[in-house]
């Protein structure tokens, strides 16, 4: 048994904001405020930035109400950050800690995080200064090693799906107006997001939206690329895809660039251009279909109403557990989700070194991805579908009995 | 009293699918099975395009639980259509129903539709066949006249107001890097759905999210349009506009056309851009801040878990009150909604002329925007507020008690 540490603890929020990562504050504050070995719970506003500048918020005066209404909170309530530390931060931030008496390091982030981490870790203990640091996973993009799944990824991957069932509904009523619509989610390098639109399907049934899928993990041909979407067309009247803005074209460029290639401005300047708005002007230019796009934005990551219940408690509790695991004498790790079994679905936290994190990403494995690169694969639906919370709410879908012609 | 008029009935859809068209067909339907005098009730695919090709279904014959279900369904379940009609599309109407013996027609759409089910009823009066012809108000854009609001708008409105409440604690969290938002909502001529940002303010606080409003009631001037960002960005450290895609310039082009006007193609044709995409351009370049665009597009009309409870009700009853009225006799008119009193919200239906309606477009009055032509007015809050349903989930604000400097 580690010795007992008694001190104050700080946690903070890093990178891009989640419709969850508020769950895990109000994991880590209620858990902490539980604990007799930790002291005062301390906040950073605009997460390391906080730490530099010695912007610290007590979070144990906050009323318990407004920590339980974090569960429900989209976005950062502390504030968030992306910051690249340079060494004499380093001893910045070991100087704030210690003035501070703080024992107890929480970071709430993704890969970037947990690479802060490890080294504040380090750098305490290489300077003797005992402090517990922990890692709280976090991200929409679901690229995180090491862990099932990312917190933050089910509830946006539950926006998605609604969104592209929608849209699906839509483009089925009005295709003989606008014929394509293409829709775009937010990843860099990893189709979690994108591929998550697959579980928009009604009841599974393939002619139903999204009826292709196109991620970074797979090289874009664009001949083929139009002629999925003839076919889709020609068999359905209308075609929805979806479509990750990191997508790429056979030469690994963005498409988002190429399009961009496309466009000269005022000042002779080329200018990028988005994925799906390249993608539309080339249906149109291609296959004479109008085309549509939707780029949601940042609105996938933060609707409120789309918080995956699942999501929430898993946000919730690898915080309380980053602090448990502390302390009781854990340092230099993250939380991780494990799942137990899928159906019915079951899970449990796991811990993996700050440092194997901070250098991998997870893309997409192969078997979630068809041969074709234009849809997923059921492993994939089996691997997402527990992670949105409860199915998508019915929608009814009219026989059609046709009335014979008279006139 | 009007002699009883037994016959069959008949309904469409029309124009851009909403949240909540379906709930008005569940109406027609469903008070349609209740009265003796009408046989059997048909739908038109595809709203009048399926009369010209005599593509009918019969929906007494879809099971009770899927029309049921029509009131949670977003989109238009029977399809829908933008068709012109000519002088001899007139006739084979006409033909199509006496085949059916049709007397009874309903058309849910917005003033497209109204023109066309004033044509189709003064055509059967003239040639002496008996038709009870009926409008049923549909449109997002909440444009129509003679009717308080619209069905459709509230889910718009209530989507809306959520995405831009998460795009808002999304920019202040995350200000350091992405510093303007804009967020593009749909409307050509009238900016209701983009106003209904303002409901997204937390607890009405105007320093919260949208904080700037343009809509194309309202000229934008470009200098006071950035004067207006820098302001709240030396204030707040961050600003989210909410942003018309029908938004005009000071000469009274679109900004999206003006936006267009800035790019030419690899093939020297000049493209149009968006509004939004352009905004965030002139943004980056005048005032060197980074600025990016979210544009749900047509999934802010469609989100099925961004129906307002209001909306489907009102809907249902539109559908329900124009079978009614024309079982008792009416004929020519669309239901209207009728606002008894705001608080608590009272609502009745009421009737206006076809002709009315379809020669009329609502654009927001004067007293609903301010002088400055960057926001709405109280008046439009309180007119806007009911139409959602519930208020949005409340959300946590950290008080931020700050921790005193030690370092």
């Amino acid at each position: 048994m580690p010795d007992t540490l008694k001190g104050n603890l700080i946690v903070g929020q890093s990178g891009g904001p989640t419709a969850v990562i508020n769950a895990s504050l109000a994991g880590v504050v209620q858990e902490a405020l539980k604990h007799s070995e930790i002291g005062s719970v301390y906040g950073m506003l605009h997460g390391i930035e906080g730490v530099l500048k010695e912007e610290l918020i007590d979070l144990g005066k906050e009323s318990p109400d407004t920590i339980e209404l974090l569960k429900q909170t989209p976005s950062a309530a502390l504030g968030s950050c992306r910051h690249k530390l340079t060494d004499k931060d380093y001893d910045r931030i070991l100087t704030v800690l210690k003035a501070h008496g703080i024992r107890y390091f929480m970071y709430i982030g993704g890969n970037d995080s947990a690479d802060t981490t490890a080294r504040i870790s380090r750098l305490a203990q290489e300077t003797g200064y005992e402090l517990r640091a922990m890692g709280i996973p976090k991200t929409i993009d679901n690229d995180l090693a090491f862990t099932d799944h990312c917190p933050g990824y089910g509830s946006v991957a539950r926006f998605v799906a609604e969104a592209v069932r929608g849209a699906g509904l839509d483009t089925e009523a009005i295709g003989v107006v606008d014929t394509v619509k293409v829709i775009e989610m937010m990843g860099r390098n990893a189709g979690w997001i994108t591929a998550a639109a697959a579980l928009a399907r009604i009841d599974g049934d393939p002619d139903t939206a999204p009826h292709l899928i196109y991620v970074p993990e797979r090289r874009i041909v664009m001949d083929k690329l139009l002629d999925d979407v003839q076919k889709v067309y020609d068999r359905l009247g209308y075609c929805v895809i979806a479509l990750c803005e990191g997508a790429r074209g056979e030469d690994g460029d963005l498409l988002s660039a190429t399009g961009g290639a496309l466009y000269t401005d005022s000042f002779g300047h080329k200018q990028l251009g988005g994925a799906a708005d390249y993608l539309c002007r080339v249906i149109a230019d291609r296959l004479k279909l109008k085309a549509r796009f939707d780029k949601p934005g940042t609105i996938q990551r933060m609707m409120q109403s789309q918080q995956s219940p699942v999501d929430v408690e898993e946000a919730y509790t690898v915080g309380a557990t980053a602090v448990q695991k502390a302390v009781a004498g854990t340092s230099g790790y993250m939380v991780t989700l494990v799942r137990q079994s899928n159906d019915p679905y079951r899970w449990t936290t796991g811990l993996a070194r700050l440092e194997d994190v901070a250098n991998a990403e997870r893309l997409m494995p192969d078997e979630f991805l068809n041969a074709e690169g234009n849809n997923v694969t059921q492993a994939f639906l089996d691997y997402a579908r527990p992670l949105i919370g409860p199915p998508l709410p019915p929608v009814a879908r009219l026989k059609k009995y046709m009335v014979a012609k008279k006139a």
